[in-house]
Protein backbone atom coordinates (compact mmCIF):
# COMPACT_ATOMS: atom_id res chain seq x y z
CA UNK A 1 0.00 0.00 0.00
CA UNK A 2 1.65 3.30 -0.82
CA UNK A 3 1.58 6.09 1.93
CA UNK A 4 -1.46 8.14 0.74
CA UNK A 5 -3.47 4.84 0.90
CA UNK A 6 -2.25 3.82 3.69
CA UNK A 7 -2.80 7.06 5.48
CA UNK A 8 -6.35 7.35 4.11
CA UNK A 9 -7.60 3.58 5.49
CA UNK A 10 -5.63 4.04 8.72
CA UNK A 11 -7.49 8.01 9.35
CA UNK A 12 -10.79 6.16 8.72
CA UNK A 13 -9.86 3.39 11.98
CA UNK A 14 -9.82 6.46 14.28
CA UNK A 15 -11.50 9.53 15.59
CA UNK A 16 -10.91 13.00 13.87
CA UNK A 17 -9.26 14.34 16.81
CA UNK A 18 -6.63 11.47 17.56
CA UNK A 19 -5.94 11.38 14.13
CA UNK A 20 -4.16 14.73 14.75
CA UNK A 21 -2.25 12.69 17.64
CA UNK A 22 -0.82 10.11 14.38
CA UNK A 23 -0.14 13.31 12.29
CA UNK A 24 1.77 14.94 15.11
CA UNK A 25 3.78 11.49 16.34
CA UNK A 26 4.69 11.26 12.27
CA UNK A 27 5.89 14.57 12.22
CA UNK A 28 7.99 13.97 15.40
CA UNK A 29 9.08 10.37 14.15
CA UNK A 30 10.33 11.60 11.36
CA UNK A 31 12.36 14.81 12.47
CA UNK A 32 13.58 12.70 15.70
CA UNK A 33 14.93 9.94 12.68
CA UNK A 34 16.95 12.33 10.98
CA UNK A 35 18.67 13.95 14.06
CA UNK A 36 19.54 10.34 15.59
CA UNK A 37 20.34 8.49 12.16
CA UNK A 38 17.26 5.77 11.78
CA UNK A 39 15.73 5.59 8.27
CA UNK A 40 12.80 8.55 8.43
CA UNK A 41 10.47 6.62 5.81
CA UNK A 42 10.44 3.74 8.37
CA UNK A 43 9.33 6.19 11.14
CA UNK A 44 7.31 7.69 8.74
CA UNK A 45 5.12 4.03 7.85
CA UNK A 46 5.60 3.03 12.07
CA UNK A 47 4.05 6.26 12.89
CA UNK A 48 0.82 6.00 10.65
CA UNK A 49 0.28 2.54 11.91
CA UNK A 50 1.48 3.02 16.08
CA UNK A 51 -2.13 3.46 16.83
CA UNK A 52 -3.95 1.41 14.03
CA UNK A 53 -6.44 -0.07 16.44
CA UNK A 54 -5.93 1.96 19.17
CA UNK A 55 -10.11 3.01 18.14
CA UNK A 56 -11.06 -0.56 18.07
CA UNK A 57 -13.61 -1.72 21.13
CA UNK A 58 -10.85 -3.18 23.62
CA UNK A 59 -12.99 -7.02 23.33
CA UNK A 60 -11.30 -6.76 19.75
CA UNK A 61 -8.08 -5.98 20.66
CA UNK A 62 -7.66 -8.50 23.65
CA UNK A 63 -9.27 -11.37 20.82
CA UNK A 64 -6.15 -10.20 18.29
CA UNK A 65 -3.35 -11.04 21.54
CA UNK A 66 -5.74 -14.21 22.89
CA UNK A 67 -6.29 -15.41 19.03
CA UNK A 68 -3.15 -14.96 17.86
CA UNK A 69 -0.46 -15.97 20.88
CA UNK A 70 0.73 -12.90 20.96
CA UNK A 71 2.36 -12.04 24.88
CA UNK A 72 -0.68 -13.65 26.65
CA UNK A 73 0.45 -11.93 29.89
CA UNK A 74 -0.33 -8.65 27.95
CA UNK A 75 -4.35 -9.34 29.39
CA UNK A 76 -2.88 -8.98 32.49
CA UNK A 77 -1.79 -5.65 32.44
CA UNK A 78 -3.98 -2.41 31.74
CA UNK A 79 -6.33 -2.47 28.38
CA UNK A 80 -3.89 0.79 27.57
CA UNK A 81 -1.08 -0.97 26.20
CA UNK A 82 -3.14 -3.61 24.14
CA UNK A 83 -2.85 -1.87 21.23
CA UNK A 84 0.74 -1.64 20.74
CA UNK A 85 0.74 -5.70 20.16
CA UNK A 86 -2.50 -6.18 18.37
CA UNK A 87 -1.28 -3.15 16.22
CA UNK A 88 1.95 -4.84 14.88
CA UNK A 89 0.10 -8.18 14.27
CA UNK A 90 -2.48 -6.00 12.39
CA UNK A 91 -0.24 -4.07 10.35
CA UNK A 92 0.98 -7.08 8.93
CA UNK A 93 -1.87 -8.79 8.09
CA UNK A 94 -4.08 -5.95 7.13
CA UNK A 95 -1.70 -3.46 5.85
CA UNK A 96 1.09 -5.97 4.10
CA UNK A 97 3.64 -4.52 6.13
CA UNK A 98 6.57 -6.96 6.47
CA UNK A 99 9.91 -5.18 7.54
CA UNK A 100 10.56 -6.31 11.19
CA UNK A 101 11.79 -3.42 12.20
CA UNK A 102 8.73 -1.04 11.26
CA UNK A 103 6.55 -4.06 13.09
CA UNK A 104 9.31 -3.69 16.34
CA UNK A 105 8.30 -0.30 16.49
CA UNK A 106 4.48 -0.06 16.71
CA UNK A 107 4.86 -2.94 18.71
CA UNK A 108 7.08 -2.16 21.50
CA UNK A 109 5.73 1.74 21.38
CA UNK A 110 4.14 1.90 24.58
CA UNK A 111 6.14 -0.66 26.99
CA UNK A 112 9.30 -0.62 25.58
CA UNK A 113 11.24 -3.42 25.88
CA UNK A 114 15.40 -4.37 26.66
CA UNK A 115 17.78 -3.15 23.97
CA UNK A 116 15.52 -0.73 22.14
CA UNK A 117 16.93 -0.28 18.32
CA UNK A 118 16.82 3.84 17.17
CA UNK A 119 13.56 3.50 15.51
CA UNK A 120 11.86 1.87 18.31
CA UNK A 121 13.15 4.45 20.84
CA UNK A 122 12.08 7.17 17.88
CA UNK A 123 8.34 6.45 17.42
CA UNK A 124 7.92 5.70 21.61
CA UNK A 125 9.34 9.28 22.28
CA UNK A 126 7.48 10.63 18.88
CA UNK A 127 4.34 9.23 21.06
CA UNK A 128 4.92 10.60 24.46
CA UNK A 129 5.99 14.30 22.91
CA UNK A 130 4.31 14.99 19.52
CA UNK A 131 3.16 18.75 19.78
CA UNK A 132 -0.01 17.91 20.85
CA UNK A 133 0.69 16.05 24.25
CA UNK A 134 0.25 18.62 27.06
CA UNK A 135 1.03 16.63 30.90
CA UNK A 136 3.34 17.37 33.01
CA UNK A 137 6.50 17.40 32.56
CA UNK A 138 6.34 16.86 29.01
CA UNK A 139 8.40 20.49 28.15
CA UNK A 140 10.88 18.89 30.18
CA UNK A 141 11.01 16.05 28.09
CA UNK A 142 11.12 17.83 24.89
CA UNK A 143 13.94 19.61 25.77
CA UNK A 144 16.01 16.59 26.89
CA UNK A 145 15.18 15.33 23.35
CA UNK A 146 17.02 17.76 21.68
CA UNK A 147 20.18 16.58 22.80
CA UNK A 148 19.55 12.65 24.12
CA UNK A 149 17.05 10.50 22.60
CA UNK A 150 17.53 8.09 25.66
CA UNK A 151 17.76 10.80 28.32
CA UNK A 152 14.44 11.59 27.05
CA UNK A 153 13.15 8.49 26.80
CA UNK A 154 14.24 7.39 30.27
CA UNK A 155 11.77 10.81 31.43
CA UNK A 156 9.51 9.72 29.91
CA UNK A 157 9.42 6.31 31.54
CA UNK A 158 10.15 7.06 34.74
CA UNK A 159 6.88 9.59 34.28
CA UNK A 160 4.94 6.59 33.41
CA UNK A 161 5.98 4.44 36.03
CA UNK A 162 5.62 7.19 38.96
CA UNK A 163 1.91 7.96 37.44
CA UNK A 164 1.32 3.93 37.46
CA UNK A 165 2.46 3.92 40.92
CA UNK A 166 1.09 6.63 42.56
CA UNK A 167 -2.33 5.15 41.08
CA UNK A 168 -1.88 1.44 42.42
CA UNK A 169 -1.38 0.22 39.22
CA UNK A 170 0.48 -2.62 37.95
CA UNK A 171 3.61 -1.70 35.96
CA UNK A 172 4.02 -3.88 32.76
CA UNK A 173 7.73 -5.69 33.15
CA UNK A 174 9.14 -4.59 30.30
CA UNK A 175 8.72 -0.90 30.45
CA UNK A 176 11.35 -2.02 33.39
CA UNK A 177 13.50 -3.67 31.40
CA UNK A 178 13.32 -0.68 28.76
CA UNK A 179 14.21 1.53 31.61
CA UNK A 180 16.99 -0.48 32.63
CA UNK A 181 18.33 -0.77 29.75
CA UNK A 182 18.32 2.90 29.14
CA UNK A 183 20.11 3.61 32.52
CA UNK A 184 23.09 1.33 31.15
CA UNK A 185 23.01 2.91 27.79
CA UNK A 186 23.26 6.12 29.12
CA UNK A 187 26.09 5.05 31.29
CA UNK A 188 27.91 3.69 28.99
CA UNK A 189 27.86 6.80 26.56
CA UNK A 190 29.18 8.87 29.30
CA UNK A 191 32.16 6.21 30.41
CA UNK A 192 32.57 6.37 26.34
CA UNK A 193 32.66 10.31 26.19
CA UNK A 194 29.68 10.40 23.60
CA UNK B 1 22.72 -24.90 65.38
CA UNK B 2 20.37 -23.98 68.30
CA UNK B 3 18.72 -20.41 68.14
CA UNK B 4 21.30 -19.42 71.25
CA UNK B 5 24.28 -20.47 69.51
CA UNK B 6 22.99 -19.22 66.00
CA UNK B 7 22.31 -15.75 67.47
CA UNK B 8 25.70 -15.40 68.83
CA UNK B 9 27.37 -17.02 65.34
CA UNK B 10 25.28 -14.35 63.22
CA UNK B 11 26.13 -11.30 65.67
CA UNK B 12 29.72 -11.76 65.63
CA UNK B 13 29.25 -11.35 61.35
CA UNK B 14 28.31 -7.48 62.15
CA UNK B 15 28.48 -4.32 63.55
CA UNK B 16 26.46 -3.50 67.66
CA UNK B 17 24.84 -1.35 65.73
CA UNK B 18 23.76 -3.12 63.22
CA UNK B 19 22.94 -6.27 65.09
CA UNK B 20 20.13 -4.25 66.99
CA UNK B 21 18.53 -4.38 63.61
CA UNK B 22 18.30 -7.72 63.39
CA UNK B 23 16.88 -8.07 66.71
CA UNK B 24 14.07 -4.93 65.73
CA UNK B 25 13.42 -7.93 62.40
CA UNK B 26 13.70 -10.98 64.64
CA UNK B 27 10.55 -9.01 67.57
CA UNK B 28 8.45 -7.78 64.28
CA UNK B 29 8.64 -11.01 62.52
CA UNK B 30 7.66 -12.83 64.71
CA UNK B 31 4.90 -10.49 65.92
CA UNK B 32 3.21 -10.47 62.15
CA UNK B 33 4.42 -14.17 61.94
CA UNK B 34 1.87 -14.85 64.68
CA UNK B 35 -0.83 -12.05 63.60
CA UNK B 36 -0.48 -13.23 59.88
CA UNK B 37 -1.24 -17.28 60.82
CA UNK B 38 2.47 -18.28 59.51
CA UNK B 39 5.17 -20.16 61.87
CA UNK B 40 6.93 -18.09 63.95
CA UNK B 41 9.85 -20.33 64.91
CA UNK B 42 10.57 -20.01 60.95
CA UNK B 43 10.11 -16.35 60.84
CA UNK B 44 12.45 -16.34 63.67
CA UNK B 45 15.20 -18.22 62.11
CA UNK B 46 15.05 -16.12 59.03
CA UNK B 47 14.89 -12.77 60.98
CA UNK B 48 18.34 -13.81 63.11
CA UNK B 49 20.36 -14.61 59.26
CA UNK B 50 18.39 -12.00 57.13
CA UNK B 51 21.30 -9.85 57.15
CA UNK B 52 24.21 -12.56 58.06
CA UNK B 53 26.26 -11.36 55.01
CA UNK B 54 25.25 -7.97 54.82
CA UNK B 55 28.78 -6.71 56.40
CA UNK B 56 30.51 -8.66 54.57
CA UNK B 57 32.82 -6.97 52.00
CA UNK B 58 31.08 -6.29 48.74
CA UNK B 59 33.36 -8.23 46.72
CA UNK B 60 32.92 -11.39 49.12
CA UNK B 61 28.78 -11.24 49.01
CA UNK B 62 29.18 -11.07 44.58
CA UNK B 63 31.71 -14.37 45.25
CA UNK B 64 29.20 -16.26 46.27
CA UNK B 65 26.53 -15.54 43.62
CA UNK B 66 29.29 -15.72 41.23
CA UNK B 67 30.89 -18.74 42.11
CA UNK B 68 27.23 -20.72 43.20
CA UNK B 69 24.85 -19.35 40.23
CA UNK B 70 22.95 -17.52 42.14
CA UNK B 71 20.60 -15.33 39.87
CA UNK B 72 23.67 -13.87 37.95
CA UNK B 73 21.60 -10.89 36.80
CA UNK B 74 21.70 -9.49 40.39
CA UNK B 75 25.46 -8.82 39.90
CA UNK B 76 23.85 -6.23 37.02
CA UNK B 77 22.07 -3.98 39.73
CA UNK B 78 22.53 -2.50 42.90
CA UNK B 79 24.41 -3.75 45.42
CA UNK B 80 21.99 -3.40 48.13
CA UNK B 81 20.49 -6.45 47.06
CA UNK B 82 23.01 -8.72 47.05
CA UNK B 83 23.28 -9.67 50.44
CA UNK B 84 20.08 -11.53 50.29
CA UNK B 85 20.70 -14.31 47.88
CA UNK B 86 24.11 -14.58 48.69
CA UNK B 87 22.89 -14.74 52.50
CA UNK B 88 20.54 -18.09 51.95
CA UNK B 89 23.04 -19.67 50.26
CA UNK B 90 25.63 -18.88 53.18
CA UNK B 91 22.83 -19.86 55.85
CA UNK B 92 22.38 -23.50 54.49
CA UNK B 93 26.24 -23.92 54.15
CA UNK B 94 27.65 -22.48 57.44
CA UNK B 95 24.20 -22.17 59.77
CA UNK B 96 23.06 -25.78 58.37
CA UNK B 97 19.97 -24.36 57.73
CA UNK B 98 17.96 -26.56 55.52
CA UNK B 99 14.30 -25.60 55.24
CA UNK B 100 13.58 -24.21 52.26
CA UNK B 101 10.61 -21.72 53.30
CA UNK B 102 13.24 -20.19 55.74
CA UNK B 103 15.72 -19.72 52.92
CA UNK B 104 13.45 -18.58 50.21
CA UNK B 105 12.57 -15.96 53.45
CA UNK B 106 16.02 -14.92 53.58
CA UNK B 107 16.37 -14.96 49.66
CA UNK B 108 13.57 -12.66 49.01
CA UNK B 109 13.29 -10.29 51.78
CA UNK B 110 14.88 -7.96 49.76
CA UNK B 111 13.83 -7.63 46.18
CA UNK B 112 10.39 -9.69 47.03
CA UNK B 113 9.58 -11.86 44.09
CA UNK B 114 5.74 -12.89 42.41
CA UNK B 115 3.46 -15.10 43.91
CA UNK B 116 5.51 -14.44 47.54
CA UNK B 117 5.00 -17.26 50.53
CA UNK B 118 3.23 -15.47 53.80
CA UNK B 119 6.43 -16.14 56.09
CA UNK B 120 8.37 -14.45 52.69
CA UNK B 121 6.03 -11.29 52.98
CA UNK B 122 6.44 -10.95 56.75
CA UNK B 123 10.20 -10.69 56.49
CA UNK B 124 10.32 -8.48 54.28
CA UNK B 125 8.05 -6.25 55.89
CA UNK B 126 9.41 -6.66 59.02
CA UNK B 127 12.76 -5.48 57.58
CA UNK B 128 11.45 -2.35 56.53
CA UNK B 129 9.14 -1.64 59.99
CA UNK B 130 11.09 -3.09 62.92
CA UNK B 131 10.81 -0.29 65.41
CA UNK B 132 14.76 0.63 64.76
CA UNK B 133 13.10 2.25 61.22
CA UNK B 134 12.60 6.01 60.53
CA UNK B 135 12.11 6.95 56.78
CA UNK B 136 9.38 8.77 55.38
CA UNK B 137 6.03 7.05 55.44
CA UNK B 138 7.38 4.61 57.82
CA UNK B 139 4.68 5.41 60.21
CA UNK B 140 1.79 5.12 57.41
CA UNK B 141 3.55 1.83 56.77
CA UNK B 142 3.13 0.18 60.40
CA UNK B 143 -0.53 1.39 60.89
CA UNK B 144 -1.67 -0.27 57.43
CA UNK B 145 0.33 -3.72 59.03
CA UNK B 146 -1.97 -4.06 61.62
CA UNK B 147 -4.55 -5.37 59.31
CA UNK B 148 -3.27 -6.13 55.82
CA UNK B 149 0.44 -7.65 55.73
CA UNK B 150 -0.20 -7.35 51.43
CA UNK B 151 -1.40 -3.42 51.46
CA UNK B 152 1.36 -2.83 53.98
CA UNK B 153 4.15 -4.59 51.34
CA UNK B 154 2.15 -2.95 48.65
CA UNK B 155 3.10 0.52 50.34
CA UNK B 156 6.98 -0.83 51.29
CA UNK B 157 7.80 -1.65 47.46
CA UNK B 158 5.96 1.80 46.55
CA UNK B 159 8.61 3.38 48.14
CA UNK B 160 11.44 1.62 46.90
CA UNK B 161 10.23 2.22 43.36
CA UNK B 162 9.58 5.53 43.95
CA UNK B 163 13.38 6.07 45.48
CA UNK B 164 14.81 4.39 43.09
CA UNK B 165 13.52 5.82 40.29
CA UNK B 166 13.83 9.63 42.11
CA UNK B 167 17.38 8.61 42.12
CA UNK B 168 17.51 7.31 38.26
CA UNK B 169 18.69 4.04 39.66
CA UNK B 170 17.54 0.36 38.05
CA UNK B 171 15.03 -1.54 39.39
CA UNK B 172 15.15 -5.13 40.03
CA UNK B 173 12.50 -6.59 37.93
CA UNK B 174 11.59 -8.93 40.86
CA UNK B 175 9.99 -6.02 42.78
CA UNK B 176 7.84 -5.20 39.87
CA UNK B 177 6.88 -8.97 39.81
CA UNK B 178 6.29 -8.84 43.48
CA UNK B 179 4.19 -5.82 43.44
CA UNK B 180 2.20 -6.74 41.01
CA UNK B 181 1.03 -10.01 42.53
CA UNK B 182 0.16 -7.93 45.76
CA UNK B 183 -1.86 -5.69 43.97
CA UNK B 184 -3.42 -9.05 42.10
CA UNK B 185 -4.03 -10.56 45.33
CA UNK B 186 -5.64 -7.43 47.02
CA UNK B 187 -7.86 -7.26 44.27
CA UNK B 188 -8.94 -10.58 44.69
CA UNK B 189 -9.46 -10.43 48.76
CA UNK B 190 -11.37 -7.45 48.11
CA UNK B 191 -13.58 -9.71 45.52
CA UNK B 192 -13.64 -12.03 47.96
CA UNK B 193 -15.02 -9.36 50.60
CA UNK B 194 -12.43 -10.73 53.17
Amino acid sequence: MDPKHLIEAVQSQMPAKRWEHTLGVMETSVRLAKAYGCDPDKAYVAAILHDVVKYWPVQAQGDVIRKNGLQPDLLDYDKEIWHAHAGAFVARRDYGIDDEEVLDAIRYHTTGREKMTMLEKVVCLADYIEPGRDFPGVHNIREIAEHSVEKALLAAFDGTVLFLVEKGKKVYPLTILARNGLIEEIKQQSQGGN
